[in-house]
């Protein structure tokens, strides 16, 4: 496997080989954050822009926080204090940082396909933070890299995606990641957040939680967006989580081992019920733990790590 | 002392004894920002995280190039970028900055008690570096430097804290931190601006700034928050200057080394007059010299320096 | 040349020398940014604080980055962020800072003359990165140092500058530097644009884009301000870009060389048509390019840097 220079769009775009090869270096950085010095060497004097036009949290600083143990130098640039503001394109916006000489620029925008459009335009390697309801790879990664931390093996796993699939660039970079890795994946929510035709995508579909989570080995819970609470596709937050919310009661005839996730941030009591939440099968802060591994190990790899040897 | 892996909340819980050796330690601190190489590697490879909640530029610059000065990795976040934007509960994103093992993290927010809520969710030490009208600890502590330096030593001091002491995280941290060292406090403000009741506290109570200067040893003027001009607390700026604003002439009685202070931001004019501020026996900008030392010491007590010796 | 310690508010006030001075230093920092890795130790241990009332992309990243490549810690605040927000007077935010030992402040503000007053009363080196319609100095240095690049020497050579002369800091910075580097200065644009007596600072004035562009060795284009549409400067941009864009056509008589200019954010088809903006005559990215490298080339003279050599 070699990453060096390619761009990070979406997992639709990564082999069975790269995806292994990213949660295996990523494995090998877990270590760093455990130490007392949480800091290597590797990318001294790279510079690493972060382009965020989508306020976030921890994707933010999950990137700025890998980079810095790292060693690189972090750039943060958020869309409020951009040149967008003056009306300038973002191809512009795009090639005025390239020719800055950064070695990573990562991307999130609220419309799909920003990032790939930049990337097109720009000779540096992008990583698509997260673009609209289209893809979001490092998220779909660090859950990958969850699971089979506590599964050792990801083939012939069972998943159930559950909530706004439609809307959802976590389903949609999970579905093509997990499919390639050999896992089945049912989406479960109701009809009007579940596109029409998902099977063929090779997933399974079922609008009751209970029968879904009663079969699976992960049950992935999604966010509901409060904005779309206004657009009809579901009565109420309430109706919603009475059918979807995912409550010890939900879980009474799951399997002994089944892993519970959330990309977060949760809205507590309507996506997952609070001891759920918290309770022994949530793995939902190992996410974002991995999440900083992760995003250490696709840094690594763009800027050449790894090539010659064979993980 | 110990304030290995320990909360700073406030000065409420501090011993003499912590207070004492954060002052030493951050007098050894000092020398670092006055050399040419301002930077010691004390804390490399650590991470601390800036949350706030609240606009501050003061605070946060200051608590930031701090942490650098230590060689630390330092994360800004603030409420305009965080995920509390799209609902998530404060307790989510402790716990998940907390999952990206930072070693410090440094909480301001309007609401009196969030640090201690976070606080008693995560494991990594929290600073509160402001919370509501409740206690601002870095802030008292800095001002005890800055007093201890000119006046050697603290215990016997005169002071009279004047302004808005209800609303007041700034008097409320330095009543407590002030009488533990054996200082005598009086707050001066009009009956609106004062608890009843402040005398249990240990502090006497004055209406009359003239009278309370000429008693003293150290005037510390507070903030007059624009915002609350609608509340009624009183009639108008130009009232309240009239009989609190630190004047020239106010002082013609005081002690020939009267110390002179402010937290900042200052109205001028209204809390405190320009020639005031900036005559001699003003202090108010060593006061925002010592926060930079006094907050690395922090930082370096609370990673685990200075256990084994006794300061 | 010894700029230790000085401030860089304007071109204005810079010798010739100087100038060269700086472009020469600054030829010797371009390479560090082509290296794999982008950082030589020089300012290790410094502070430098980016003080920005204003949004800008490209000028803040631009310092950030020029800071970080040579090692100094670099203080990010923005007006959002800043106590001004609270009413602090700017020249109480300007000792605040002081206060805690930055090296060099970086200062752009949408009024003019901030950068000087706030320079006026502190002692750490001021570099202004725009104010308002006065200044935006590391702006014509880049240009400076882009244009030599293509042509080697400066002398002699003539320009064309296209726009709103009126309200432009880049045309004023850079009418100021080329004039004291023997350039001829055109200046074109419509008469509501171009300030009368113009002529009184040795510069052209003409009315006419096409004429303009075919008697000189570089044309730069200005940027229209949006929010200028409303101020009667012009009937409609459509009318503007009309005269004053600078199409393929417009070049036909232009010389072989000529070197085509933008400082940036662009307005694509309003001040310069796309096809000219990718063409092989322009050096829009050249400039950004070369913008890292005159910061770095500046932080380093005004610490001291060079100033033993004579460059």
């Amino acid at each position: 496997m070699n990453l060096a220079a390619k761009d990070i769009l979406g997992t639709q775009q990564l082999s069975l080989e790269e995806i292994e090869g990213i949660l295996d270096t990523a494995v090998s950085f877990k270590e760093v954050s455990t130490r007392k010095i949480k800091k290597v060497p590797t990318l001294r004097g790279r510079t690493i822009i972060n382009l965020f036009f989508e306020a976030s949290t921890r994707t933010r600083t999950s990137f700025e926080i890998a980079g810095k143990r790292l060693s690189a130098d972090v750039i943060n640039i958020s869309s409020s204090t951009s040149s967008t503001v003056k009306g300038e394109s973002l191809i512009d916006t795009a090639y005025n940082l390239e020719a800055m000489n950064p070695d990573i620029l990562i991307v999130r925008h609220s419309i799909s396909g920003v990032p790939h459009m930049i990337a097109s335009h720009i000779k540096c390697p992008v990583i698509n933070a997260g673009d609209g309801a289209h893809e979001h790879p490092t998220q779909a990664l660090l859950d990958l890299l969850t699971i089979r931390e506590h599964t050792q093996q990801l083939a012939g796993l069972k998943v159930a995606i559950v909530g706004d699939i439609a809307h959802s660039r976590v389903a949609r970079s999970n579905i093509h990641a997990m499919l390639k890795c050999g896992m089945e994946v049912t989406v479960v929510g109701p009809p009007t957040m579940i596109p029409v035709g998902m099977e063929c995508l090779g997933v399974k579909v079922l609008h009751d939680l209970e029968q879904a989570v009663s079969q699976v080995d992960v049950v992935m819970m999604l966010r509901i967006q409060l904005e779309r609470q206004n657009e009809g596709l579901f009565p109420s937050f309430r109706e919603y989580s009475n059918l979807f919310c995912l409550t010890v009661d939900k879980l009474k005839h799951s399997r002994k081992n089944i892993l519970i996730m959330h990309p977060g941030p949760v809205n507590r009591g309507v996506e997952i019920a609070l001891d759920v939440m918290e309770g022994p099968h949530s793995v939902i802060l190992d996410q974002v733990n991995n999440g900083v591994a992760l995003r250490m190990a696709l840094m690594y790899l763009l800027l050449g790590g790894g090539s010659e040897t064979d993980h």
